[in-house]
């Protein structure tokens, strides 16, 4: 089977054991200006500068203690190079080279990894496009969970999970539960049809979400801050530096989740979310949430409106060659589209007839 | 000078001496369901209730120790009954009286007060068509400040504001400035036109604000919390509630006063604040803050959109015997209007061209 | 080997497969006064009462949803009767049973549960001398998570952990790694003597701690808070209720597992913390973090003194007859004794001579 | 009169008018390490500089316009040089004038000010032997409220209030209600020994506070941050920069004015409150509260017990020669001493003979 059969096709289950994945570890992302990417990733959000040369940032969060949870390279087109994820044990790499081979995907393995502060690592381009890591070799550097003489007022604290456009999420879901995800909570409707799926490994909601839309892409990358406060505050110190520009959508709580959230745009274009307490999830029966793709507390809790950015907009993501991954169209109902009726209304609860001032006609 | 030349023409500045005005104390508005809107104040927002009959609630903040600062009571037309300042002596109501019919204004003078709880007032219509009180005589409640075992988590600590729409804001404040008010931040335009203005007697930022629009009516009453989170789960409550529609706009950060904000709405439609941590202005010389109307942080330092409802919905106010004022068309410019240009975008910034995707567009 | 022999010899490591524990679940505490204990867990601090008798109470946590986390049963004397886990699977229950068994402990198994709501479980006197229970059946109930609504100002929305004292912690964390816990923090002094560990099963900081002193005893049981502000909440409410003797000691943060925390005191005595905020412990390579005895950031990081019923005061636990266990006095050196110097004073740093008013001689 | 017989005699009511008082201003306090000072109150606190030079640093809050709300001025003694009011007109420096000199008060009047920044202002040596200031004109700065990029997670928003040590607190409140101070809260017993009192200007608990104790001496100076987060910080942070030594007490809950608080010490012991949320006072029959001495929730809500050195030590004061001012001894019953009851225990409730774990042999 070829690379392009299993992009398109429907994704088998493979016999091979699958790696034992801890979480999502860290992103590496392309970007077009690295010094304006620093203003904002160091300057304004306040992540920790592990090493940087001039093509690349290695950037952390405070209370971790893997060499980075981003990396930032500079390059021609702003996209993602890796969504990469720590495994158990070394012979896990050695799982998920295999597994993947026996799918079909294209893989590469570098002993010495491809990044600074990884060692052996194997990359691959998955069943839905996307460019996968596998890892369990990586430097140790100081948590500085302690070392509130370096925090902001908006601390990011914690790499929490990514986040993936693909067209046909039964499908991607299909394929991240045999890699050993489990889905937390869903957005469906009436019909049947699926319009996003949260999957973790962690104890947390997701280690990444599946959103329906034109893919693959990466939506967005979410980092942790302790308290809500936090994320205000990032609020307010965008305004301060006159650049509110840049918040896309919220603050506001999320149903999915139940996390307090926050999405801002870097200077290329890639979305981040700051987000904060959502809820345990690691017993085996945790009860999986489902919510109707009509109720419009799903995507936020107080009902304000999504920006239609935020649905249409998100980040190519490459091949193993560095060439962005050609766009799928989504075939499926839009969200966007089913969540504005005919009269320009989205509603509340089923039968709700209320019109009311904050759907359909925000300034 | 009959009542109706004060309410049209250019206002005098009396030569009698204007009262000591305190603070603004309460508000007294008609609702039209009684237990609709006992539910959204007490049951909701936890306000203390000091009194109450089958005609009327009487409700007060958690640290105020003045018999309450909202009345609600029953009646046919939603609408408000009184604005009401406490002034510094009993004399100073006298000065009241003299001070308005100086002016021409319709007053009429109850030893016993208007409402319960509250002794010799006087209440008048006054020369923008607005029902103000006047009064030091109140009876004296437990200041419940130390009660946190009644405390709810979005607990209303303190009467913060009045907000009144006003056609010909200028007029307005020339007005309450000789009544002994203070301008703190006003929002202009490059022509002179002043959109809204906040006026203080306390030291905050304010204890009314003039906004620009078709008037009399009344804009919101605003209570203060403690913090952030208490009014980010007044949110959270009304979400799980299923009321997340009484969610008119926010929260945010305001531009204007610098203090984080909440718009809700109650059963009738009137537009409650829920307001924290703005600045001291007690200073004479404390420095006047002018904002561009084009700076589109001024209203919400975030560059969240304003909801069209939170420009055009007021609440009508009542005359002396109860009937509700006519209501006079703003003939300046709308602020609502001049912040959205030709393309549907306004700007942060002057001569910014960006055009974001939060402004004009919001699903 | 007698079960007598097991609590004071060697704890071999069994030749069995451990169960594979998810995490802290429940505990099984024993009152004098229900109605007292009651109203302590309820009414101040706001469980939520899944059932009850006149005999027990069931209660949990917001974001839970099995069937409870703490069990109050009336009974003639304060002490806790089961430390409840969860294991991943129905045959972790046998090999937890069958591993005790080959510990040498006394084990009972009931296939319909040892309280309500929990099928299917193990109970064992373990080689410590507790009362451990296994389990993995449990009848769900509705996760409260976003029941905004119910919640209070102090809203506990997990259990978090358990601490229990033992004479011999290095006996004791040998015995609890080969069950299968990992070691996330310690405290140490320069001669090799351990006086406290905390290890974890699920991705945070502990399950379960070992306290060094007189026992098997209970220490505390924890439970978490979103914020911090809500656990300053509950000290306001206390003091409200003019009940702040219930307020032992903090709040504060802690040095080790950076939380942010409070004890409190129920009318029994037994001891429980109120968390929040400690950090991820998932991967196996987690860094172990070693604090010195004489590091008086370590329990509180702000150098704030920890008072001596803290070190002393703990609750007895009980045998699967229902009758206290004997306490065997700890004969290792004891942190209270060795934080205070000849002198009355502890010290921050090695070599620190500082003398601080905050240390020995508080009032 | 002499000087000296207003120091010790009793204050008549001077027939003058007192000046009107806006509120406190600044201090000015004499440090030995000006290098040391400014990294505690710059690089720690996060005050902001005004200006600087090599002998003197100029210092304000984030919501300040006026120059400064603290001059730290190298000297050879630790002693405050300065309690600077701001009164509400030019005029009103004259007033002051005139009150102190009919008192016999020793004043220097400077038209140019004694510091950088200030205008027209008189010094006086007070009845109770403190450097009172008293000033007008000042030179205006940016009120950096908005500017959220240059806010630490700790930020200091206000200078709240003083607090000053003298032994005869009645004597003490007489003059300053003489001089138009108004009384919110005091500590009394029930034989009508005042212990301390607190009197306000602007619309807070206090702008000042008389605290019974050898003096005259300066207790502590205080600075509001927005929330009580920020005050957790502020621990946290000294705790990583282990300087936890410097925390004296708390952070708790005030009985008194129901602020959060927390003490910490400079490089030279001057004491400095960090406080927040205390509640509106501005209505002239605003009820005043009396706590009892032995109520032991009146200094700290949560029953936390003071400290010794929080009622012993105090800094000293200067005078209009910039010598210390000799300390007087206090007769009345020392807080402290009282307090704590021939069995070392004190009590929460009148009649209450519980003895708790907290009081009397904190470790």
């Amino acid at each position: 089977m070829t690379n392009d059969d299993i992009l398109t096709g429907p994704i088998p289950t493979p016999s091979a054991t699958p790696p034992d994945i801890l979480r999502c570890a860290y992103m590496e992302i392309v970007v077009t200006d690295l010094a304006k990417s620093r203003e904002f990733y160091v300057d304004i959000l306040g992540l920790v500068v592990t090493e940087e040369d001039e093509n690349a940032i290695y950037l952390r969060s405070f209370e971790e203690f893997i060499h980075h949870n981003l990396v930032l390279r500079q390059g021609p087109i702003a996209a993602v190079a890796a969504f990469s994820y720590r495994v158990r044990t070394p012979e896990d790499v050695d799982l998920a080279e295999a597994y993947y081979k026996e799918l079909g995907c294209r893989t590469e393995r570098r002993s010495d990894g491809f990044v600074n502060g990884i060692g052996d690592s194997v990359r691959v381009t998955d069943p839905l496009g996307f460019p996968y890591e596998f890892f369990y070799s990586v430097e140790h550097v100081e948590r500085l969970a302690w070392r509130y003489d370096l925090y902001g007022p908006g601390a990011l604290v914690r790499l929490d999970h990514f986040n993936q456009v693909t067209p046909d999420v039964p499908r991607g879901r299909k394929y991240l539960e045999d890699l050993g995800f489990r889905v937390t909570e869903d957005i469906q409707d009436e019909d049947g049809v699926t319009y996003a799926a949260w999957l973790r490994r962690k104890d947390t909601v997701h280690d990444t979400a599946l959103t329906g839309g034109d893919g693959p892409r990466m939506h967005h990358i979410a980092f942790s801050t302790h308290e809500k406060h936090n994320i205000l505050y990032i609020c307010d110190k965008l305004g301060a530096l006159r650049k509110s520009d840049l918040i896309e959508r919220g603050p506001g709580r999320h149903g999915v989740s139940n996390a307090f959230y926050l999405y801002i745009t870097d200077p290329d274009g890639h979305r981040v979310e700051i987000y904060t307490q959502d809820y345990y999830t690691g017993d085996p029966d945790n009860p999986v949430v489902t919510w109707d793709v009509h109720d419009n507390q799903r995507r936020d809790w107080w009902g304000n409106p999504v920006v239609p950015s935020w649905y249409t907009e998100a980040s190519l993501v490459l091949d193993l060659d560095g060439n962005p991954q050609p766009v799928i169209k989504r075939t499926d109902a839009s969200e966007m589209a089913v969540t504005v009726g005919a009269d320009g209304f989205s509603y509340t609860r089923k039968d709700d007839t209320v019109e009311g001032f904050k759907l359909g006609n925000t300034l």
